[in-house]
């Protein structure tokens, strides 16, 4: 197939060339002060798309789930009590990193596709009279099946009571709507893949004073994540490990153009994004694994038509069209398929990929009008 | 709007990564050992692309019209009488800078949106029993209009008339079939930003062992177009004057990149680009100005709808959705737009093109159906 391809995954997004062009800046030393600069004018960026001005911020050499891991080794301290609430693979990932640092994990699962109930929480939190219960475990945007929990609601219902609230923000930082400091949150995580529109290889994570006070009680043993010495380096302007001065150099450049943009836009650029997939998708007759109530601005899941697999629909649309979509996740591995709309994308390009999976359905013979879906995404792009 | 422009003009066309990187090479010394390997190794695959064994091939630092201007200094004395075929704007420019360099100019008009008539060539060259005419001047394609000439069957005309055949293939050469040995023709001129895929600043010419006869009997003024000093330089692997080293660096990559995919594969594939943009053009309802027998596969010139302006089109598709498409050109230049696609395309942008098309029409007020002109190229691209 000639030419590039569309890459249409949640993350890794595409890198916009001004992006890239700052990348290839020349190597600096990570102990002088050209990055002593970056770095403070980055944490201050960091924590404007953080909305927070109490919380601290602290970057890591790292994936997403680095930074998952970071929250448990700081914040959760072996066999204390957890409320894991889990909408999909990525909030079962968060609970089995606490288990695996021996904290007592109380699951509390909600079917795939659907958004956690805050009522729900509301109400074990109720029962918990004893406070045994130190910290609520949540993903804001669960990956896997293309579901955004309310954070802010959730967040609500532990009215007096104490525990920390870490929130899984990997995919969802800069694209929805999180309010740090407003929304009363006490760790948030992210990534630079996601809608910093950046390579891999960063990883945040941003704290409230009250988690700072749990880190000082907490008794894990870690050294790569410590925020202790995170903190104590970036006094200096500095990281306690060698950071990936590449990408800093990018994530500088991004947080410039998200400033540019303008964070209200960004998240809603993101929304349109979703409603233009998800209209498409329908008109074609495929089926939405997320209700309209919680649909990710950032990704899709998408069931797969019966007698067919995800890997059929995916080849096809590399190998014909030139479209990377992602694949299902955990249960939903074999029946669905996902369209990453993250970061820097083009509406004309989603368009297009809308375009090539009525082409690849036509293809597999699953019944599908030409066109039709392409024409819903079109009205809703006019009708803005 | 959010993202980057898709560029749909023909030349310059988009430029691959993988050439933007190989251009970003160090600087050398363009009368060093490397620039010498890498310029004879271009010298041969441009010869390639010509498919041409015995004739020359020169390489400017200039425009496509830097090589009209060549082809003339070099090959058309003053006073010489040349038949300068027009199909349209390219036809006409060919012609004035003869003119403007003393030629005389017998000018054979077609009408714009038709090919040349090569029966009426022939004709006229029969007439010419004292072969008075020394050279033809012909577009392969004329970017104006969106129509391409026979030259095959032109160059055939001359039976035993010994008038040399001068092509412009600017926009051409790589895009459609162009056999200079075994269409017996004379000079033939090319750009870089056109099928090369790579950015302005080189012009190509190859000249047969008759045109270079010519060159020795002529005697216009001229240094920096001379094709003997150009000649001289390349025996040591060099060019007169300083060539532009980094759109070097890209043609030698570009060389390789269309050898990997084929000559034939290419030309191909801008037929299929053709046969795509004209079927979803009509499809919504608009008019092609070229008939079917002789649309260019790398531009195709619409008609916009009365009482609207190539302007308003071009603005709107532009500040909504993205997409950079040409004005009109010439007599055209107020009742057309052009979309380019050349070069470095992908199918997908060009299916996205229609789509925001159609977009543009509707917010227009220009009666059109949304989704008919995709569907079509969705049909067009599925027929394969």
């Amino acid at each position: 197939m000639f030419g590039s391809e569309y890459l249409l995954i949640p993350g890794p997004t595409p890198v916009p060339e001004r992006i890239t062009r700052v990348m290839q800046q020349p190597m600096i030393n990570h102990r002088g002060p050209a990055f002593h600069q970056m770095y403070a004018e980055i944490v201050e960026g960091v924590k404007k798309i953080y909305q927070t001005e109490k919380g601290k911020v602290v970057i890591y050499p790292s994936s997403g789930t680095g930074t998952m891991e970071a929250a448990i080794a700081n914040f959760v301290c072996p066999s204390e009590k957890v409320l894991a609430v889990s909408i999909g693979a990525f909030g079962d990932r968060l609970a089995e990193i606490a288990a695996a640092f021996g904290a007592d994990v109380e699951k509390m699962d909600f079917p795939w596709g659907e958004a956690a109930d805050p009522e729900k929480i509301r109400e074990r939190l109720k029962m918990d009279t004893k406070h045994e219960i130190k910290a609520i475990l949540v993903t804001h945007n669960e990956t896997s099946t293309g579901v955004y929990n309310d954070i802010e609601k959730i967040s609500a219902t532990r009215e007096n009571h104490p525990a920390l609230l870490i929130v899984d923000g990997v995919s969802s930082l800069a694209a929805l709507e999180l309010k740090m400091d407003a929304w009363n949150l006490d760790v948030v995580l992210s990534g630079s893949q996601k809608a910093f529109m950046l390579p891999p290889g960063l990883g945040l994570m941003a704290f409230s004073e009250k988690a700072y006070e749990a880190y000082q009680r907490n008794t894990n043993s870690r050294y790569y994540w410590d925020i202790g010495r995170s903190l104590k380096f970036q006094e200096k302007g500095e990281t306690p490990s060698t950071p990936p001065v590449t990408i800093y150099f990018g994530l500088q450049e991004a947080l410039k153009m998200l400033e540019e943009e303008g964070l209200e836009n960004v998240i809603r650029r993101h929304a349109g994004y979703r409603d233009l997939i998800r209209g498409g998708v329908q008109a074609m007759g495929l089926e939405n694994v997320a209700a309209d109530a919680c649909a990710s601005p950032v990704v899709t899941t998408i069931r797969v038509p019966q007698g067919h697999t995800p890997a059929e629909i995916r080849n096809r649309m590399r190998e014909d069209f030139n479209m990377v979509v992602s694949g299902g996740q955990g249960k939903l591995a074999d029946t669905t398929f996902r369209i990453g709309h993250l970061g820097y994308m083009r509406e004309m390009d989603l368009l297009s990929c809308i375009a090539a999976l009525e082409m690849t359905l036509k293809r597999l013979g699953i019944p599908v009008e030409l066109g039709a879906g392409v024409k819903k995404a079109q009205e809703i792009l006019l009708a803005r």
